[in-house]
């Protein structure tokens, strides 16, 4: 199989590249770059020196429809929303890590993104690919919209409660943490090492773009789910989410009976990992693996449950999860390629 | 004023050590220890080689009495529930950065600090300083119980909604994020650098000790107010505490009408900065310093407000309280000795 | 082949089992613990969750000897000395990650290490395992002696000019710095993060024990190599070991020159990358990689030759090496299992 | 006394802020700037809310000349070398914290700093203000180049013994280790978070311009002294260099001798500290105030000496011996309004 990425000087390129070494069913890579064509790989990243023997190629829609069977766009805002469909014209599948293909109404997306939506049609090709919960689709699609970051760790973490419809609907609040990787390669004075070391931020309040998209999870599946609060801060560490997520429930609950719930509904999904009770994750315990692991907790005095879910926002919230999506489309098992164990300590 | 501090080796004892130097009232200071009686200070903190030279001395509560006008108690839990009343006796006046003596209901306490609670004569003695709102009590107040960290960041972010009845009184949730100074200096797994390093964590989920010490302020401001949901987080940071806070408010309001709100209440209050419109506070910007600094919004799809404040932990959220409210007991201008200039960057 | 790991709580212990999840050769695992007798390897670490179940064993050189072929002893100082011999009497081949076996004067052993030493029956059975440079007496060992991080490091990076007797004999300075994983997960004042944090301290000034050991390595190649100086620093990070090695050479070089004979020299190790000129390696470069990278400068005003090489501590300088002499001990490619990329950024 | 700030939102110019509140001689100060003109100082740094009233005016070198009595120049390469002799000719005194003036001969300033250097004229009347080494020049100087972060910390460590002529000519190394601070505040990705941290680089090797800087004042105090090898890194911190410094000496010398020497020599000078035997000092215990803390040792086994001095780069690397420079200037005590204590932890 001939696999394409977009934009691979950028993190999520990087990582792509990182975890497809040692997929067994993919050896012909083809590097795609707006910026630095002509550069080998291992310029760009001096880790992957001897890893990778690759020169960057000028990205162009038709040369990638014609040179790969899947391709990864690892690429910033609009370059999705204006390219795939030429991109998947001769049958070449497209896994989307950008925001374009995300957001079924492009009113919304136009609202949060402050620029111009993909066509009606790229869009409704898109399946979202949140794989825990979209197997099926998945396994059929010619374009997948990678879920982001945020969404991936806050959606996996609601869904037992919200599809159950067991929460109040309009009291979802979701308190997210994320390492700075997730604002990528480009540089500016918001991770400037100085200025984000020993140092906490909040940042887009109220306004962040991935909100609209875990309130179209949410309602899809329960459609009285309300508008929800989601704050993110920014912490000085490099990888790693984690949401804290307040729901008020509307019923009584033990803390048994929560983990029953949640180790019933993810008993055969190999990437979601429960803590036992009492137990809760640290973000590096998923470091550089594809895991996201899940805390609860019932409190009795507010009848709220608070839910914890931590990922690493390269992997499960994109690179790994691409992947898991890869592998699903075609056929292969889940975990191909992604059984690595976090790097701890 | 002949000053003491009590346990002058951990970490609130060394920040009292660093702000009185430049304390235009206070010359004649004395240290006294559990463990380290003998030890110079510089021998136990470098950093202060040349700046004081004073010897431990062992912890006697008689002889703190007798040598000293006022004193901090910088002690782990218990030792101020013992030793505050015959420290007192002569008229030695105490500022308690403990926890023992800041809950009037000595059940709570137990139930809370899973230890006996002080007397209830030293419990009912005792004022809590929340400085900026408690300066009549404290200006005639013999004993001080000095508020704890995550108390001061997430009071003085909710007091004028609490106060004022805006907000749906079952609806607080505050979400708290920590360096790990407030750890303090004895060493454990979960503060070992490698562990926390690159790592962020949930910790004491539904049961930090601070929670009744909030919810008993809260409802001192206004009995209505239900139990709160209050989750704590360990940043890899050292200094610094952000909570970002929650509440269901019971009108529609603007931005600016919480601004305005803001600002009246606290324009008299030289430690509190009110963000403007559309701008937060990040831990930095207080770091080293007695400030907290306040961020506002106010989400028409919701009806929620997102208050966020922030503080440094060791000096408003510790030492520069103290010093605070010993200015105010001594009829001294409330910055005394306090007009340090956050360390930026 | 049955493996064993002694010490399976240590950071060694657990990057053993991140290496061998994934080795080929690899399936049966035993762990041997002397403080967590019959805990579960997730409990002790919960980023194994699901990874591996094994529950950790007390340790007892006989039991090892007869239900292993292989073992790695990643255990305290002191351990290894004291049961190599029983563990391998019956043809159980050791790998050992402690000191222990490095020296093979008694003597030096006792003077830096400060307790007694090995038999010498023992040492003089152990092979100093740097793998680049031992293939064929690792090949044939039945005892290995892991080497240091720091010697790992220096070693590798000082080879190519000490055995071809190109530098000035008394002149080599090595100044090394470190992650705190180096000082392993027991918890101390020096590895708090409230002190490590925004911290850069030197330690074990010309007292490091690591100095005997390289200075018996560059003896072996060259017996002219007098005393060095090796200082040792402590990073804010958690993995990674830079040696900034300064020699006088004996003769005038080019940078071509010098990079030419490192390149010769390394041309057949994959693990060790030499950086082309004017490119310096940093350590995040080969994080959680078993790669050694190599840059090179030589200053004509001086005469004198930098040489700057890094690794990750934990894996090149620890559980990788390890596992690359495992793997040539059993006549396997030495690259086995440790096809992993670095984890960056 | 009128002061002035040019180049007021960079690091230096916010640190400067920081100092100068609280020193007693210092009322009214002017900002200067050459890209925020007429933008509010809480603008560009929010932590100096309600702390300065100040708004950044154009820079004019005209207007500062008339405005001010004495300038510190906190500007980028270059600007210094042009504006110096206007900003001077009505008798303003300058303190130059650029690296502009510090070199007397202009065609090593053009070598190293590949740029124009200033007139002879102006080079010739700018006194090099290490100020512990020149008093009486700084105390009758119009204008001060004020010292390089780096040469500040080396020059310290080392003036002693090279004043005494006790080295080896030719045998000066300093391995050079400082935190992000010193890379301004315009960002780049060297500097980026992501890429700075939990990573070690090396950086500008054989080639930082702080080098004749640091010869140039070795060969005045001692006209032997060969040139010297400086490597510099870059820790993952903020604030703080340590410089660990190799030197061989022509005689032997005991551990006690060599405190001896160093005790005597700074034994007037309030800022600098030495540490007792056996004792080093980390960065952190100098962290915000104007100390220099060194720490020495003689090893027998290589007739080396060690030793390592630390600094907060942006005080007594930049704004605070500028304004010890300014104290001195003015005939005040040189420790006026420099009597911070390091913040710790």
């Amino acid at each position: 199989m001939r696999i394409g990425i977009v934009g691979a000087t950028g993190y999520g390129g990087a990582e792509l590249l990182r975890l497809l070494k040692n997929h067994p069913k993919v050896k012909d890579i083809h590097l795609y770059t707006s910026s630095k064509d002509g550069v080998h790989i291992s310029d760009s990243y001096p880790h992957l020196t001897d890893v990778y023997n690759l020169t960057l190629k000028a990205f162009d829609a038709d040369v990638v429809s014609q040179e790969t069977d899947l391709v990864f766009m690892a690429t910033p805002p609009g370059v999705s929303a204006e390219s795939t469909d030429q991109v998947a014209k001769n049958g070449t599948k497209v896994i989307d890590l950008s925001g374009d293909l995300r957001l079924e109404d492009p009113a919304i997306y136009e609202r949060w993104y402050k620029r111009k939506a993909a066509d009606q049609k790229t869009i409704d090709l898109a399946i979202y690919g949140l794989n825990e919960w979209a197997k099926e689709e998945v396994q059929s699609a010619a374009i997948i919209a990678n879920p982001g970051c945020y969404p991936t760790a806050a959606l996996l973490g609601l869904a037992p409660l919200v599809q159950k419809d067991l929460v109040v609907h309009d009291s979802i609040i979701i308190d997210a943490k994320t390492g700075t990787s997730g604002a990528g390669r480009s540089t500016s004075s918001a991770t400037h090492f100085s200025e984000m070391s020993e140092n906490f931020k909040i940042y887009q309040v109220n306004s962040h773009k991935h909100t609209p998209e875990i309130e179209q999870q949410l309602k899809r599946w329960n459609e009285g789910i309300g508008a929800i609060t989601f704050q993110t801060h920014l912490v000085p560490m490099v990888r790693g989410i984690m949401t804290t997520m307040y729901v008020q429930l509307n019923e009584s609950f033990s803390q048994e009976q929560l983990h029953q719930l949640y180790n019933d509904v993810y008993k055969d999904s190999p990437f979601v990992r429960i803590r036992k009770e009492n137990h809760y994750p640290a973000t590096r315990e998923v470091y550089g693996s594809n895991y996201c692991d899940i805390g609860l907790s019932y409190d009795e005095r507010t009848g709220r449950a608070t839910i914890v879910s931590v990922i690493d926002n390269m992997v499960k919230g994109a690179a790994g999860q691409a992947i898991q999506n890869m592998n699903v489309m075609n056929g292969w098992d889940e975990s191909t390629g992604l059984d690595v164990v976090p790097v701890y300590p």
